[in-house]
């Protein structure tokens, strides 16, 4: 076979496998939306088959041949689409059969047993039967981190699978900066005493309601119902069934609107991403999302520096009061900007406002780095945990469930997720200041609802160019300069000073 | 391998296949649920490379040479689920390898083509256009007809896979006299000054409401809703994603209640034979349902039989009236029931009243036989069809979009499958007859909204045998008597005789 044939049948094998995953993601989405009760146990036989038909796919001996003469061909060369699809599947495929069946067959069954211990465990505040599913966990990834690294600290063989080629070392910097910045932040807010006390959101909006809103507020920033539905489920998230099947879930909660609004939008902004990958790709590198970071900018951009600004509240609001028949008649822009920000140190990362929430994540990327090379003790996290939170956010956990039992991640075997999270705040605030330098007066356009620039400018700039770039690449590329926290600790500051009058 | 080692593997092998299957369900349902408008296209490579997956595994000659051993083995003996499952499986494996994978293939691009040349052919009335599709797919099930056909009839070999073991020539017979009797019960009735008039179904009701008494009424006739969900669509079904996950679909008119209720009852009754099969057994035959016509049988029962009777409504009435808030009131349940039960000929099968119904399945029946064989040209079908709805029905289409363009079936290449439709009838009164001797007075039950023991009933005599028998012999051992449609006949005349003043 020439090497153009050779790619041509690397990419059809891709793309029959990625038919499978996307089927994969469809049997995931419709158990976490409107599956009986009763379906769940053959539900997971169907994932575990369709699973195994993926795994032994892209662990084909005959891929791995291919793509290894790709690699060593011209194709490989420079940045094309070909060439990131080359260099990223033979990625991929190298990865995939260092792990032998035996450990991945162990830490499936491991996060499976994993995350029933903890569900169990949070709701009977009890750490002591979790631990030990903890610590089996972290030794089993810790296996894969060993087996995987080459060369740097063993989390970052872990880190690099949601985050390619970002390196702890450099996060620590960047991120420590971060932190040292927030905490003295939040000291000073602290201090303040002309904050907002949250009450405009203390009314109760009917969930019919509701869904109009969140429906509409989705379409309004440009996300496409014809290529995407909006359905509702316990733990909102994001999910692509096809190039033009992009699926968002959210969370109603009658007493408390912002739950459901600021839900959408933050997985209207994971779907507008998605909806903007080059749909020719699908299932390849360059028709792929470029990192978790990076999708997590696209949803706290929109969220948080779109659905939080003053801009936004002056063109949402008169809207928002005519679609719930006069329930928020008399409230003011002023208001519903300040309580939507309103900064307050809490024990609850999913609960945290824009400030704090950096600082929740801060704690569990120090934790994770210590229990993946062995230097802090499973046995030891909760205490390492709540002096840390005492330390950073001076609130200390009075027991495990608002403490160390708070997130599914680590018991679902995610050591190295969290920093994409403040990763994502990160680059979204260095997008924000690059669009607002090339667009013109941004704001103004926000406060009119005039959302397409700012959408357009993110398809050129990041959902068109898919995983063709390191994410760290990318960002650099299109901010023109490297990873860095300044701007999102500048947007924050610059936002905070007037409401609290620091 | 010994012969229970040799069973063992072949029903693991099925079991796998089944859980494709059951994914292909899913694709299935929720393309015709919720997917969004844009998916269509890879929605489409997704159920063609799972069909494809389940095709070469139907097909793989280890199996053939599995079932080949054990068909010859003790194991294959009696009626034992065991047994049935080497039998039927064998005989599948014996069909699929029949058919050359060209002629399954062009069939399925043939009536791919031609169900989009239908819909727009019954759109713009065109028999033309439409016509070379349905002669190209007779054609192919002509050729499909001659591989598999052993003796009999050709038309059996089709008919065979939608009911196994039914001849034509009994069918023939059968519904033959169902059809003297009814076109004579038919006229008797037209000549009737005294019948309903339809009036009492003049009434909205809102869509929330009809969508709350559906949900109910599939819940009080056993319907499990832990092992299934009510959805909407635009042609109602009922399919199985598992074992414990079976699904029906309705469709709402406000201004027409009987669509989405009577739509309900039909989809549960196929939903209460799924949810009573032997979970067990799911994927093999023991675990299946017995044939359409069986499966059809349930539906009719609770549709007709149980939710059109006197009984239920006297029930039933009060129970509405309070659930539409009072929107009913005034409503006596003599009217209901005889608006219910109004007989009228009509030109559109599924408009058509119970009496009426077989009819239009005689007159399919009667002409698929005639085209698979080449006695009646396709081209001249349309003739045929209108003169026999003159003759069975004394109506007359003035077009083909309400003649012989109505109909999916023919187009999408089911042919032989249309009288299963009137079996399911013919079984269910044979069926209701059988119950009532065994049950002392179910009215007097049904009146009073017991339903448990007629649904006990039917899960010990027909839903927990699974697909073990023909099902011919099957309802033959439930109702000690062969397939008879006397009883048909008798509870149509005994409920309309005084609604007509007969």
């Amino acid at each position: 076979m020439s090497e153009n044939e050779l790619l041509t049948d690397v990419i059809r094998q891709s793309r029959e496998t990625a038919l499978l995953e996307s089927t994969l993601a469809l049997l995931e989405w419709d158990e976490r939306t409107g599956m009986p009760k009763r379906a769940g146990s053959y539900r997971a036989e169907q994932v575990t088959l369709i699973s195994g038909m993926i795994h032994r796919r892209k662990t084909d001996p005959k891929l791995g041949d291919r793509l290894n003469e790709l690699t060593a061909s011209e194709l490989a060369q420079g940045d094309s689409p070909q060439a990131a699809t080359i260099t990223r599947l033979h990625k991929d495929f190298r990865r995939n059969v260092r792990l032998p069946v035996e450990l991945v067959e162990a830490t499936s069954k491991a996060t499976v047993l994993g995350q029933q211990a903890w569900e169990a465990a949070r709701a009977d505040n009890d750490w002591n039967t979790f631990e030990p599913h903890l610590a089996e966990i972290y030794s089993l990834r810790r296996q894969e981190a060993e087996l995987l690294c080459d060369e740097g600290a063993l989390y970052d063989a872990l880190l690099d699978q949601y985050e390619e080629g970002a390196r702890s070392e450099q996060l620590t910097t960047v991120l420590g900066q971060l932190r040292d910045e927030l905490t003295r932040l939040v000291q000073e807010i602290s201090q303040s005493t002309s904050g907002p006390d949250g009450n405009s959101w203390q009314r109760s909006v009917p969930l019919a309601q509701q869904r109009d809103v969140s429906q509409w507020i989705a379409a309004q920033i440009g996300y496409d119902y014809e290529r995407g539905r909006l359905d509702e489920t316990t733990h909102p998230f994001c999910t692509t069934l096809g190039p033009h099947d992009c699926r968002i879930l959210t969370r109603y909660q009658e007493s408390y609107f912002p739950s459901g609004f600021y839900g959408t939008l933050h997985e209207a902004g994971h779907g507008l991403y998605e909806q903007g990958l080059p749909t020719d790709w699908y299932g390849l590198p360059p028709g792929r999302y470029a990192s978790l970071g990076v999708h997590e900018s696209q949803s706290r951009l929109w969220e948080n520096f779109v659905g939080r600004s003053q801009a936004f509240w002056q063109w949402c609001l008169p809207h928002i009061t005519t679609k719930l028949d006069g329930a928020w008649t008399g409230l003011q822009v002023e208001d519903l900007f300040r309580d939507t920000n309103l900064v307050k140190p809490s024990l609850i990362r999913v609960e945290a406002d824009e400030v704090t929430y950096n600082l929740h994540i801060m704690i569990r990327f120090e934790l994770e780095q210590l229990l993946i090379t062995g230097e802090l003790a499973v046995a030891d996290a909760p205490d390492a945990w709540n002096e840390r939170y005492e330390s950073y956010l001076g609130v200390r956990p009075p027991d495990h469930r608002t403490g160390i039992l708070q997130d599914v991640h680590w018991s679902a075997g995610l050591v190295g997720y969290f920093p994409t999270y403040t990763l994502g705040n990160v680059y979204a605030a260095q997008l924000m200041q690059a669009a607002a330098a090339q667009l013109g007066d941004l704001e103004q356009q926000l406060s009119q609802g005039q959302f397409r620039p700012l959408l357009d400018w993110l398809r050129t700039n990041i959902h068109s160019r898919g995983f063709c770039l390191h994410p760290g690449s990318l960002i650099e590329q299109v901010c023109n300069q490297p990873l860095d926290a300044q701007p999102l600790v500048t947007y924050l500051r610059d936002k905070l000073a007037p409401i609290y009058d620091l």
